[in-house]
């Protein structure tokens, strides 16, 4: 029965003179206790970034570096086959960029979540997972890494001794292994339901699978995806229940 | 008369595949005390930034941060009418980059020099100059700026107390104002006269001008470009005679 | 006393995920006689190129290109000091991509025009504006170039016999010299004034300048552009106020 | 007995200041009969693209298009999982951008060849291989494709009547399937061997695999790499000695 839960999403998704969701960047920052900041690889220009890093400021919210692949024109949802030491050199500048953003706005770096098709390469490759984690070993061996649990990045970590943050995703179904289940969705989803997925993970750490089977969940934090269609309301919808239900939206870090 | 000097030039200057000037980067580290890494913009990615790096430090060499414009295809060498936020949005985003690679190998970042046309920038446009200082000052207000002495850049460091190192110039022609004179060149520089002329002004502090006559010149580092044509042989003689005359080469920050 | 009109407006200037309008395009398919396809420099990618221009062949609108600086991050609305000759193959190298889409789809490309600040250079640029129409001729000499009257580009066309066409800003205001004079907006135009300019430039070859007073204005396309807050209301606006008038929306090349 | 056959290479490879073998390719222009032109993608900036196609022109060698994955860091030899329909509008972009460059020489676009891994990627994926067929057919059906023979891009282009081109691979080893097999080599090449490999090749139509057997092949270009260390003693040996024994090089297209 958890009385306080983090939730997470990712910002600083636009490029240039294109916003990705940033009309409602202002108005999601107060609906989550930590942001993903896009590093400019995948999206999230420098003075996008700069914009972002101001405003969690603002709002207290807990703030973490979001590297994806070099891929503008696919959002990083694209993978492309690089070899580990070449993404852990991609990881660690974009690591680095976003580091100077929060130090100028005098704040910590709170932590470190992969995007898109790097974060499913972290999750399965062990090489790079481990790679990636050394590197952290070296430049911050106290930044947590937000993971799904049981992945090789998940392992790797375990293994040097690196804080990680498990993850709930609040907008992907899962199978009765606990792993994330790809699903061709028809329309948006609903508010209510997401919201109440949420609240019984949150109390009882268990979600219900696709195959209608319950089963055990463990996770400090909730993500809920920026870019899911009517994702404001599923954020707004999910913040109620858990505000009613008293569970409060506090960074894992506070 | 001056029994040491700072010699810097530019490196990490490839990208992906394409080398340029890299062949002799490890050669070229032997003769330097400071460097300055490409960190993306004009050139400079992730791998070729961590490799530069890594060798740096195994040479004992200073490593600085050189910011470009946003310009592969132009190496930063076409200016950009860009707003002054935008581009120290931009500058602060390479400092963290390139940071991050020098905290992966245990060494600090000894310095922030701006690259090409945005170098020049900096030194004319009085607004981006003082917006860039004001951000270095809240990210690292010991960080020493490579400048051209004179400059806007020179004045907005020195009003705000971010240290300074000016530069002399080894392949470029002074005027009687004591700025660059851009003239067009037949063929590579004399390497004998480019030591002969770096000699004079580490031990009289003069320099000859394009009409003949001599002016004084105050410098805490050389630099010497690493595109220039025969810049290797322009290094090695310029190291060789100042080897002969008792003159050190020391980073500036040693 | 014109009866017909062409209407042109830019489109294609999404890239990858980002949308920039988009949702509106094919809504706007159905006001306007030519589209403008960002080429990819600095919007465009070619997924959103093949997109664009089946969407206008289903509408029968005229399909040009588009081309503009190399600056996604700045939407191409940042002057780059570069060559003629750079840019001018810049400009070749979009011009050939997007004419490959309108040839997959079976149409013919329709005009050729410069995006935002290369367009202002070709208008002030004498070698510029000359090196482009020289290539012009070269690859393409029928093709129209859409250009303000009176600047370098539309010399140079004149001067070689490359077929110009005239545009009439629909959203910006003019001066006395028949010039478009940048002035700070506060909040959106006025569809029924932005229309009802458009209709006395169609009948009576007039514009009011910021002055108040009134000059003559002579142009083959008026051009909205699809980034102007409440460029669909404009549009849509403008339509209907020359359907009343029955002055026709009809492309110049029909 | 054949007495003449086409040799094709890379060209057009570098990127803005950064040159791949760009000083030996107006060398190898006196080697070669057919040219492969990088299309901006993994590299070649349209400045590059225009030099080398002026070039090639002067030279009277055939040019063809290269187009890649958009991967500049990569040099396009990296796999980017994509869509087959991305992956198309890719390739007709560079296709077309190509295309303008040899209509502003005055000479026509020769053939189409696919680059890196994504030549490998038509190799092997049916789908992707008959989309871009496909497309091919709608944008110019006569434009020769050069391909490893027995791939899927060879079947679907026999399939759908668009002109193939099979290529002998020089500078690769062959496995006792006709397929290309990749062995880590210890230096360089040998030329004496590979120009005798290719005279063979071309009088026998027979290759030694790396098991030591014998296998027939078939092909009308010889494909040499520019980038193969040591490209230009490979390519100026084999023209010896295929001069010497009277097989002349002629483009497949003459």
């Amino acid at each position: 029965m958890r009385t306080q839960v983090d939730i997470n999403c990712d910002m600083s998704e636009g490029f240039g003179a294109w916003m990705f969701g940033d009309d409602i960047d202002a108005a999601m920052m107060r609906f989550v206790s930590s942001i993903n900041v896009a590093a400019g690889f995948h999206a999230g220009d420098p003075s996008t970034i700069a914009r972002t890093v101001r405003l969690a400021k603002e709002h207290g919210v807990g703030i973490g570096v979001h590297p994806g692949f070099r891929d503008l024109v696919g959002f990083g949802r694209r993978h492309i086959k690089a070899t580990a030491a070449e993404l852990v050199n991609d990881s660690i500048y974009q690591l680095g960029a976003v580091r100077e953003f929060v130090r100028l706005n005098g704040v910590p770096l709170q932590h470190f979540k992969l995007h898109g098709a790097l974060y499913m390469h972290a999750a399965r490759d062990e090489e790079f997972a481990a790679a990636l984690v050394d590197g952290l070993q070296a430049v911050d061996p106290e930044l947590p890494v937000l993971v799904m649990g049981g992945t090789a990045i998940h392992q790797a970590a375990l293994d040097r001794g690196q804080p990680v943050v498990r993850e709930f995703y609040a907008d992907r179904d899962y199978g009765e292994d606990g792993q994330i289940v790809f699903t061709r969705k028809v329309g948006a989803l609903d508010p209510d339901q997401v919201a109440a997925k949420v609240l019984r993970a949150c109390q009882r750490g268990a979600v219900e699978t696709v195959h209608g089977t319950t089963i055990d969940v463990e996770f400090e934090s909730v993500c809920i995806h920026s870019d899911t269609p009517g994702a404001f309301e599923l954020m707004n919808r999910t913040r109620e229940v858990l505000d009613e239900a008293g569970v409060q939206i506090v960074s894992f870090a506070a």
